[in-house]
């Protein structure tokens, strides 16, 4: 299902506004919500929080040290995964959605650039409904950038050489503003595995990249996905799975 | 394969030192060791450290805090799993070793009752071979005790409605030497997954519950096994798979 707004203009920070702000306008009273991370998803959270001071009793769920910050900042009430029975409605962004009509992999995110992927991933799968926010630099044919492993440290020679066998070339993520790796939140690194061609079959993938010993969570997000709003120039348009 | 050595006697303890101590026999000079961790293993590392005592020259790689400290004890250098090209020899100890002629499932283990499984399961990934150290109350026709998870700990109750939906009874293990739950040495939760039949297809349920967002590993080891060394009241069984 696609379907086309009304609003339109105001550039790409306007059509990413739009995608976050259509998100916030799906949750309902009561609701428990899961708040991804990154710049779309900062609109809907800013959202939420005016929604919130209008009255919107919610409870939200961080994914991240981010996402906990800003809602912190616009006043949303917050609550933990584990002290709620589930969630109901997880709103995040994503580094590329496959927007393509083959069976199996549409709406298949990948996520994981901002290093957050493991939470956000738990918090989408604990959601009744998993709603993407994305603009049109994030729609692919097919994944092609490289898929993020989050690892638990010991692990990452290990890790390299396995990726390597499924025709991978993994780089360890460096910091620039410490010396040294990229330490999650959780205290991991994180490997980014290139593959020469777009992934074909990211589900498949997906399950070889969790059975190896030492990745705690993959990016890629096959079947996670119910809706997806992108907000465009010409207004939002919101794809159904 | 199975042999039987002709050593006997001394009870339970004196045969997990039977097997541990010939396992520590295949290490040569030069090599670097994986240290697992648990009583039988234990004897390995003490038998080790007499080895190197006598002049042999070898890095260990330990598994946990436990395995370290016992190393550290007994004099054995040790190494780190990223400042090594591999593992020659690793050696650890096991719940329960499947030792049963059906095809598919022979010599697959069940660890992680000390909670270290992680660690341990990536020491033996890295290994060119994998010997696994036990006695005869750990071999059974199929593992039938309950599967060890290692969580993110905001996943636990999202990991434990999904063991559920696979047949499974999941329990957050608790701590009895402080309050609240075990957290392990990766600062994580444990969750013991309980099946009502014995496991028929150790290999399928595995890779389930590594695609489960929020777990870190499983303690299921199919296909990691090279050998097995049972002490018994009568000597010593070998089993090559």
């Amino acid at each position: 299902m696609v379907g086309v707004s009304a609003k339109s203009g105001g550039g790409p920070e306007a059509a990413k506004r739009r995608a976050g702000e259509r998100a916030a306008a799906d949750v309902e009273d009561g609701m428990v919500v899961g708040l991804g991370t990154g710049s779309t998803t900062a609109h809907a959270i800013r959202a939420l929080g005016e929604r919130h001071t209008d009255g919107l009793e919610i409870q939200g769920v961080a994914t991240s040290f981010q996402s906990r910050q800003l809602a912190l900042e616009v006043g949303l009430p917050l609550t933990d995964l584990d002290a709620v029975d589930g969630i109901d409605l997880a709103i995040d962004g994503a580094d590329q959605v496959v927007d393509a009509p083959s069976e199996g992999t549409h709406g298949t995110l990948l996520k994981g650039g901002g290093g957050a992927h493991t939470r956000e991933k738990v918090v989408a799968a604990a959601a009744d409904r998993f709603v993407v926010v994305a603009d049109p630099t994030k729609l692919v044919a097919a994944i092609d950038a490289p898929v993020p492993l989050e690892v638990v440290p010991a692990a990452h020679p290990l890790v390299s050489s396995r990726v390597r066998a499924l025709g991978g070339e993994p780089t360890l993520r460096a910091a620039s503003e410490k010396d040294g790796p990229v330490v999650t939140d959780n205290g991991n690194l994180l490997v980014d595995c290139a593959f020469a061609e777009p992934l074909e079959d990211p589900t498949a993938l997906g399950r070889r990249l969790s059975d190896t010993p030492g990745v705690l969570e993959h990016g890629l997000f096959p079947d996670l996905a119910d809706t997806t709003y992108v907000g465009t120039e010409a207004g939002l348009e919101v794809r159904s799975y």
